[in-house]
């Protein structure tokens, strides 16, 4: 299907987006860049890609798809250096986790060569990055969320929707002014509260023997507050008037429910867990939305 | 090892009790009572009791070992239901998520009968509840907190480490108080952010589109949002100023990442979620205390 993968960014999301297109047979070869050599060298020894750019825009030379896989904050610069070698044939995507900003970027960075670029963000990942944890299967059976401009070309989407669904991800349109309201509610609240949640018990002095005796509920509501501090520096920072909005959604609940408490009303205190359980208990991953 | 175990509360934590005894052949018999008569006739068919008694009196009638595995507000009404048939050979125990109150009760119920008694809090549980999930393994590899009197026999605490041990926990000891304060900022809290996390999406016109997007992390943080809410409504009232103590401690930390973000400074951002981060990934559930 593709000639030639420029990957700029050889982490997580960027390699397992490699080597599941290499997997499929989609593309007959890669080459990469990363800011680090080392990492560059690691993601070539690794296989993810075939060859090893010294810069981003000798990464493109020659691609007909090209994954700009960087934190979102270094995406305007990343496709300011690459612009020079776009060409209307070539698609362009970002796996970013916000939307409004990377499309602003575009727009800034492309200009008459944004028709290229669709702004696309796949819901997967792991607490852990780096290449050494690039995974094939990591985007099978994942959602991910396009965004197109007005300008972008209606082919350009179209292959974008065929490649990820080819390596098995469900795809979905959204508007990027969509994309952030909705997951500044359900991903980076629940990062924002993880990562306040540890902090407020490690700014504690028993704070390391209270986790010493933390369960498997404990290991799975932190388990996000272990990503990686840059990559949602910038997410919050980026999305951070519909993040700081979905936090006083979460903040008037959790006085709802503390005022209960602290009045001893055991009625109104179970009527809102029984909201939150069964709506919980109802949520499929995945499952088709209404 | 034991006769007889007298199981009151055929439930998820009593029911998996029961069945990791009869695995390990440390008890002979259980007769077990439940509120209702067709979850005890179904704990029977089960096999994870031998005899289905009417009442808690009958169900502690002839036991050398008893476990009380009811709602923790039903604590102090079940341990006076049995009352006149304990001796001091009977070990008894309960598994509930709070000591302090637990401890207060089974003073008030049981008077001069209180050395048979040892608080007991396993460390293990699941999203589901119910007879139909009790697991032989629910508590293998787990921690399980004993928080005894001052008054509790000796005999009986060596007794209950040995059983818990035997089927796969690992036994530590703390102080009613100690433990309440600890468990309020690594498993109340949690459960209390999980749930106000749910119902501050739910109470939005566009929650369930919303919800709908949400991927692994989602999935993970909100699992014991889904938890009994009987239980954690017992459970946060009588903790309630532990837990509202610490959810002071989170609101600062959040208050703090929050201000960060509005002021745009990215680098007391970053800080505060490294911090987050490399604390969140040197945890290991189950490492000794330090």
């Amino acid at each position: 299907m593709f000639e030639q993968l420029g990957l700029i960014g050889c982490g997580l999301m960027g390699g397992s987006f490699a080597l599941a297109l290499k997997r499929a047979g989609l593309v007959k070869r890669v080459v990469g860049y990363s800011k680090s050599p080392s990492t560059t060298e690691k993601a070539r020894q690794m296989g993810v890609i075939d060859l090893a750019a010294p810069s981003a825009l000798l990464a493109v030379a020659g691609a007909d798809i090209v994954i700009v896989a960087v934190p979102v904050s270094a995406t305007e610069a990343t496709l300011k250096a690459i612009k020079h070698l776009v060409t209307p044939d070539m698609l362009i995507m970002d796996v970013g986790s916000t939307k409004t900003d990377v499309v602003q970027a575009a727009r800034t960075a492309l200009r008459d060569q944004i028709g290229s670029f669709v702004p696309a963000h796949p819901i997967a990942g792991k607490e852990v990055s780096g290449i050494e944890h690039a995974d094939a299967d990591l985007y099978k059976g994942r959602q991910v969320i396009l965004t197109p401009l007005e300008k972008t070309l209606t082919a350009h989407l179209q292959k974008a929707a065929t490649v990820w669904t080819a390596i098995g991800s469900q795809v979905i349109h959204m508007s990027p002014e969509q994309h952030d309201a909705a997951f500044a509610a359900v991903s980076h609240l629940p990062h924002l509260l993880a990562f306040a949640f540890i902090n407020g018990i490690a700014s504690q002095p028993a704070g390391d023997d209270y986790m010493a005796l933390g369960g498997p509920g404990f290991r799975d509501f932190t388990r996000i507050a272990a990503s990686d501090p840059k990559v949602w520096r910038d997410i919050m920072l980026a999305n951070r008037e519909e993040l700081l909005a979905q936090s006083k959604l979460f903040q008037q609940a959790l006085h709802n429910i503390e005022q209960a408490m602290e009045k001893g009303n055991a009625q109104a205190l179970e009527d809102m867990l029984t909201l939150a359980s069964e709506t919980r208990a109802h949520w499929r991953m995945g499952a088709k939305r209404k």
